[in-house]
């Protein structure tokens, strides 16, 4: 499949980038807590929405905006590394591999994920290539759709569900925990590109879109993926008393839904100038398998 | 004494501002324990510092740089709330209330203090009335000076001398867990007072060095500070392995090294056009005795 050879080709490209902006000169264990989560892999859709977003709006040369895509992936291991804490979700495997924490224990897990979070910011603080205006609204955008209005909202609704039954609205929890972080993704990008205001409005709806039908992919590749290729034990959400698509809906109707939302990013994005890419990459989020 | 009630009072006003700036509209838990560790007291002297620093290079006018004074009491507090987690220094009590997780359980309080650090950039990158290049360079300062680099970084140390006695320079620790923060606050009230780099490079010495006095005072302070006033357990450092001022150089030879500290940040700054509450702010923080 096109799409699949040109993401994985992207997902490479990122990998190279990352490993430019791991900070050195740091305490030895922290730096190779950070090093070893930022390179464990993962499919880097994140930091790829970026760039494909801001070429949908017409920028040419990506070269100024690749340190902001990369500041997004930290912001994403930061999550993943808290998530997995004995706290929060308890996992040993990420990726296939153990989890930050089980490798340079608790303490360094939860500083590595508190670095990485800064770092993000600091590193576009440190673009000196993007208008000084433009790298604040990616700030912006950033921070909210990844901060107590976005992921970390989510994050708490999700466990808020999880370990007390206290939280049940699942829209919520998806919406927050990981549409938002991708709609702000595809945002960035469009606001990189020095998109129009129309523009802007037309990934946020996208990325919202792809998003949701995203984490629903999630939820049903817990349900029925294959454990050798995701790198985790399925059916953990449901061990785990999670809130997901399958749980509320059952599987087929969450397959209808998470395509529905498909639909309606694909049906927007068209709107743009060069919207191929972004909607293959929409057509891809509910057919992978990993 | 003259310095600490016009510090009373700025907290005061502080606290006040604080309020104004809890994210409303999350789920309820989330709320609560950022609200909670948020109006747990405090000195606030890193917004006290910005704000005073920028008076001292002549800005008049600070309603509009509160909220950036704001967002690094914010990032103070998800420092002490994700310190005091069981995974990290375990403390139950700060400020003489049960710490975060004590209330809210480990799952919330990490995500508080996650939330916490992401809403710090979100408020600065919504103030619209400084210049955005100048508020760039805020976030560029602040997340230098907490993050990888910073705070973060003297954290990892810490922990990795209090829990497998790999790393022993106590300096590295000081400057960085503590100094380059204060340091950080210090130089983000110049930039926001539109001061020179002279002046800045002043701001920078002078923070670097009460920052470093901070950290002695609050090593001495948990040798033989009031366990009331503190509100917490003194004579916990030495109980945990922790390396402090006292224990290499003995307390005597402490409180003169923070003094030095002290005259070379009151030599600095006198350079400045409104040095005289920051001179203050200086000596109290070798007198306090909380």
């Amino acid at each position: 499949m096109k799409i699949r050879n040109f993401l994985s080709k992207q997902t490479v490209f990122i990998n190279d980038q990352i490993k430019k902006f791991i900070p050195a000169g740091i305490p030895e264990k922290l730096f190779k807590a950070m090093e070893y989560s930022l390179s464990a892999g993962g499919k880097r859709i994140r930091p790829i929405l970026v760039i494909e977003s801001a070429k949908a709006v017409g920028k040419e040369d990506i070269n100024d905006i690749i340190d902001i895509a990369v500041a997004t992936e930290f912001i994403h291991t930061y999550s993943l590394i808290h998530d997995d804490l004995p706290a929060m979700d308890d996992d040993d495997l990420r990726r296939g591999k153990p989890t930050c924490h089980k490798v340079f224990g608790d303490a360094i897990a939860i500083l590595a994920g508190d670095g990485l979070q800064g770092y993000a910011y600091e590193i576009i603080s440190n673009n000196n290539k993007v208008k000084p205006e433009i790298l604040l609204k990616v700030i912006k955008i950033l921070s909210n759709g990844t901060g107590v209005y976005g992921m970390v909202a989510g994050q708490a609704a999700d466990i808020l569900h999880e370990k007390e039954n206290s939280f049940n609205d699942i829209d919520f929890i998806h919406l927050h925990k990981t549409a938002k972080f991708i709609q702000s993704c595809c945002m960035i990008g469009g606001i990189l590109g020095e998109a129009t205001e129309d523009e802007i409005k037309i990934l946020e709806i996208y990325g919202r879109n792809i998003g949701l039908a995203f984490q629903i992919q999630d939820d049903i590749l817990d349900e029925i993926g294959d454990e050798k290729k995701l790198g985790k034990k399925t059916k953990k959400d449901r061990e785990k008393n999670k809130l997901t698509y399958p749980s509320v809906y059952g599987l087929e109707e969450s397959k209808k839904i998470a395509k529905e939302y498909i639909d309606e990013a694909v049906k927007e994005i068209k709107k743009l100038k060069n919207p191929d890419i972004l909607i293959e990459i929409a057509e891809f989020i509910i057919n992978r398998e990993v």
